[in-house]
């Protein structure tokens, strides 16, 4: 008899499992433990910062679709952007690679300077790792740590009625780059990738492959964010704006409204949903992977950082916190309110 | 055309061409970064050593001979010893875990209790990980940090002429244990595992096999020769007594001779390979996994060591280094010496 798979329970309900077993289990050195995106732990002078990630070969990146120096770039993304939305600066990583026998050496040399790249680029180093042999297929997990000063750290919980929710740069563009990755032929993307710009249109094309290939999370906003304390609550679309706005508003016991007119909806989306007759808001909502930042902040405090980094990759007010049990509240066209899960329920076509 | 594979190449191979090939790439916090067992940070007030290793289904252990619990805690003991082999002492964990979408969710709640229990026992704290859908394999990745006081790191280098080699406990013991995996059909490994002892031998068996299951790493005797001192090079003996010696002389800068007679066989690998036909002494020096300690220190600190640890884990003393340029050779009974990759040569069914 077969019993509750992984499938059947997914990676929240899991990941609910296993901290509520192993809730008493925490040294007291911990400060975050199981179940957020990046543990935190008193070393004395700082808080360290770690979290772990990982891609697999045919569900985060295709190896006959994507050179190898992205998708080492993409790994160190992920985990990087989580780093970023504690509002912390990356230190070092280890790296375990597990890979059938019959790999390419030269792909995995690729696949590296892709990591190093991606780890130079945020001033972070690889000093360590692991190599495993697979039957088939090829995982790539990272371990990288961060470093916060104490009392300048940014988790999911602290966003309080009146705060603003504020998504930095545009939604949407990853699931756009997916969609072209998916449905374009190899030739067809190499095109769009070498081309020459003859058209806005092929750039925008261009820019959302390399989007989705090897995201650019936002270190610098982050960082800034973390140490001048401009957000109460903080977290990187990476599940998807509605899903990772309630991770806000669940770990914050408050609820929000997000104003579906000022969704930042990425021109790459729009343009590629349309052209397979899709709905580029749901994208924009849902297709997560954007590795943009999501916070809680006052209107001060936006102020500030718009001056700053509003012109640089763009900040939106997308909507408010008010007094709540952890919902997401949608605000149609026409002024009324549904709930997040509602309005999905309602299928997308409605829009 | 198929180029140069990872199996081709191998793991040392490989890893040897990372770090050639980022050679240059460390930030100024690393002490120890690519190529070694662990690596180790400066973060203040001492160093964090930072270790990885994963475990993977059909290659580490078999989902359908050993209890999950087990291999949660081989996961855990695989990464605790390389911290013990550094005089460190653990602090907490990641876990990786990449599984297909049928995996039971039972059978991953008792990993993750093996886990859990492996760490509690070591004094270690699980503190978040990542859960990733595979399409065949079974890859679990921990990442588990430790901490030594500067200046008492022991690593593979610092071995000088005249110092005693010495190896914990016996050698040959997880062999026996993965033979008797290998060779019992499930019902009779359940018997000897489950057998009140009737006889001494079937203790012996089932020690082997729980050894092998999950060995207990020498976190107590690591901490203590860390803290005081009392040796100049360290390794734990996960590939191979032979093979790990080789990576303290290459490290040191030092040749080692080995002394077969002392090599301290372990019973059930003396009993479980005349049983298949093989050479016990060859499982002894080669088998690999038992994770003992194996240690260059002076005869001064061994007398001291010994009187605490000798009678509780065994200690013996199965060589000496002298100058040289990283080379194993070995003391042959009649008093001749020859060096390891010729002893290996000559195949060990000459013993």
């Amino acid at each position: 008899m077969q019993g509750l798979t992984i499938k059947d329970l997914g990676e929240f309900g899991f990941i609910e499992l296993i901290r509520n077993r192993f809730r008493h289990h925490r040294r007291s050195d911990v400060v975050v433990g199981i179940g957020d995106d990046v543990a935190v732990v008193d070393v004395g002078p700082f808080y360290l910062l770690a979290t772990c990630d990982g891609q697999v070969e045919g569900v985060h990146f295709l190896s006959d679709r994507v050179p190898p120096r992205y998708s080492g770039r993409r790994l160190v993304a992920v985990n990087a952007s989580d780093i970023a939305a504690m509002g912390g600066t990356p230190l070092w990583a280890l790296v375990a690679m597990n890979v059938p026998d019959h790999t390419d050496v030269s792909y995995l040399e690729e696949f590296y300077e892709g990591i190093v790249e991606g780890l130079e680029k945020i001033g972070a180093s690889l000093v360590g790792g692991n190599c495993s042999r697979t039957s088939r297929d090829t995982v790539f997990d990272l371990f990288l740590t961060g470093r916060v000063e104490k009392g300048r750290m940014v988790t999911r919980s602290g966003a309080k009625p009146g705060d603003l929710l504020v998504v930095s740069g545009t939604l949407g563009r990853a699931r756009a780059g997916l969609t072209l990755l998916l449905r374009k032929d190899a030739e067809s993307l190499q095109k769009i990738l070498e081309g020459s710009s003859r058209s806005g249109i092929d750039d925008l094309l261009k820019n959302a492959i390399l989007h989705y290939y090897a995201p650019e999370p936002r270190m610098e906003l982050g960082r800034f964010i973390g140490s001048e304390g401009l957000a109460r609550a903080m977290i990187d679309v990476s599940d998807g704006l509605l899903q990772d706005t309630l991770h806000i508003c669940r770990s914050s016991g408050v609820d929000v409204v997000i104003d579906l007119e000022s969704i930042p909806v990425d021109e790459s989306c729009a343009l590629v949903a349309k052209e397979v007759g899709e709905d580029p808001l749901e994208w924009a909502l849902t297709g997560g992977e954007d590795y943009e930042l999501l916070f809680a902040t006052t209107q001060k405090d936006f102020k500030r950082l718009f001056e700053i980094f509003g012109s640089v990759v763009g900040l939106n007010v997308i909507g408010y916190f008010r007094e709540g049990s952890g919902r997401v509240w949608i605000r149609m066209n026409d002024g009324s309110e549904v709930s997040a899960e509602f309005f999905a329920s309602m299928g997308w076509t409605h829009f």
